[in-house]
């Protein structure tokens, strides 16, 4: 009998990963993030609290660092919860040689990436391990938020809109070409943001049902995770989805589909249809959603399909893992 | 010129990792945890939140391991500060080939640990790194607990009773032991437990002026920790201080002091003088408080003394980092 042992498809953000988690933990809520209920503080909102752990590789990346992907990862899991992200945590641990200065500017960027939300960052820990293969250092931040009202991944409803803030698959191809030395014209840059404004903005002008942050497994984990704990299905418009045309010639040369990568400063939303047109403009006056589009709509069912550019019905199977590892 | 690089001694929990931290956080409260205001929630008590990171090497250790020992040190952090503890998350950074019924293994002993406080896991993260010098694996930890009433390092006063609640040392030389490959006869065992009882316990019945559990850098650290922020002295009576032999003799042996290693089961409180007698009594009806002592008293000045066995006064330092690393 051989010993089950851990593989990097485990921590991969996939079916495998939910498995490995479901065998260790005892009714976790599986979303974004924690609602806490505090007998203490009956009233004015709901606390939401999450953490995440970071291993970007490399942990400087074209339009990020890891200080801002620590940073924005979890306040973005808070706004998809439909919170305002308040506090942060961050636990640095980084191997013996690391260099100072590269550590200093990694809190530069993570302070900088709090900043744009005003979120404080308010406890810590530092530990430092032996040379090794951590390549160099990781960061696992926490946080707390408020919401008035919370987000779950579960609230698709038939006939709502489903809309993107913008291009898919700019992180996880941007993060790719770096490791692999590939340089792309015009270069990938990585999407790293906080999301808390779109969430916001689409919150204050129509009935949001569900949202996401399409990060590891990119939107077609994101999407399929939202249809299964909805019980509906999805039908997407290929045409619609916005695309970068570099992210899509990069995704070719590499060999991967941009709707199974990693964004970082993206958000999916489930909208009231009747509130969808309202939503969708209100995206687009903010610069990180400039490209925001209606991407598809929620049906009965249980199945993620997409109608293709040239016609056809495919299904839109979420990745086992990502298929770039080590990307958040 | 030379770049400056980590080392190991800045992870180490002394004067060169409060440096380190400083030069890159801003205004943060150097405590064991974060008090938030959140305007949503005016009354009813102060929320807690903290974290931190676990790297303790080995992972399995006698006594306890890495998941007792995340469980036990947030939650103790929280603690201290005078909060229940609530609610956990814990996000995992593990080796690819990391045996999964270890894994499994981990989080029922992080369980366990939380059922002893009626502490809530409620959020999580995990992921996998490729094989290197992680020893396996790191637990990132974050807290939420709600105080009644917030201990700070800083409110020791002169006049006011130092107590411990039992014996010191414990945890950093049973890993280091075992780390090693020394057995000492008793075997050496970690003291690692959740110390909300006893600091509830002491809270109920007399002023707490402040609170700090022992950990890196051992009672010489936190205790100059407190006096510092607490612009006071500190007057110890060496044989005052609860010591297992067996602890005693490892010392010696391996050449550390009892003092300056961790401890993670173990509580230090400064009581109004008037109040020492009642909570040591409180403390010594509790199974972890059973050998609870008063060590000495706040004094006027700004150093930690301790009058020794033989009739002496030495200063008491704290390390510049704990002679154990990877202890916690």
């Amino acid at each position: 009998m051989t010993e089950e042992r851990i593989s990097l498809l485990d921590g991969a953000g996939g079916e495998r990963m939910m498995e490995l988690v479901e065998a260790v933990t005892r009714d976790i809520l599986l979303d974004d993030g924690a609602v806490l209920e505090v007998p203490e503080f009956p009233v004015g909102g709901k606390l939401v609290f999450t953490t995440d752990a970071h291993v970007v590789s490399p942990y400087r990346f074209p339009g990020g660092d890891i200080g801002r992907l620590a940073a924005c990862g979890t306040m973005n899991d808070l706004a998809v919860m439909g919170a305002r992200p308040l506090f942060l945590a961050c636990a640095v641990v980084m191997e013996a040689g690391f260099p100072r200065t590269e550590f200093e500017e990694i809190y530069r960027s993570l302070y900088a990436a709090l900043d744009e939300v005003g979120c404080k960052l308010v406890a810590g820990d530092t530990k430092v391990v032996p040379s090794g293969d951590l390549d160099g250092i990781a960061l696992t931040t926490s946080g707390v938020g408020v919401a008035q009202r919370v987000l779950y991944d579960s609230g698709l409803r038939p006939g709502d809109r489903i809309i993107v803030s913008g291009t898919l698959g700019d992180h996880g191809l941007a993060v790719l070409a770096a490791r692999e030395g590939f340089a792309f014209q015009p270069p990938l840059r990585s999407d790293v943001a906080p999301v808390w404004s779109l969430v916001k903005a689409a919150m204050d002008v129509g009935e949001v049902t569900a949202a996401k942050d399409p990060t590891r497994g990119g939107l077609a984990s994101a999407l399929n995770e939202m249809a299964r704990k909805s019980k509906v299905g999805i039908r997407l418009e290929e045409d619609a989805i916005p695309l970068r045309r570099e992210v899509l010639a990069a995704a070719r040369v590499l060999g991967t589909d941009p709707l199974d990568v990693a964004n970082e400063g993206k958000v999916v939303l489930g909208v009231a249809e009747r509130d969808a047109q309202a939503v969708l403009a209100a995206l687009r006056r903010l610069p990180l959603g400039a490209q925001a589009a209606i991407i598809g709509e929620v049906v009965e069912g249980d199945a993620v399909t997409m109608r293709t550019s040239v016609g056809g019905e495919r299904f839109v199977q979420p990745p086992v893992g990502d298929p770039v590892p080590r990307v958040c």
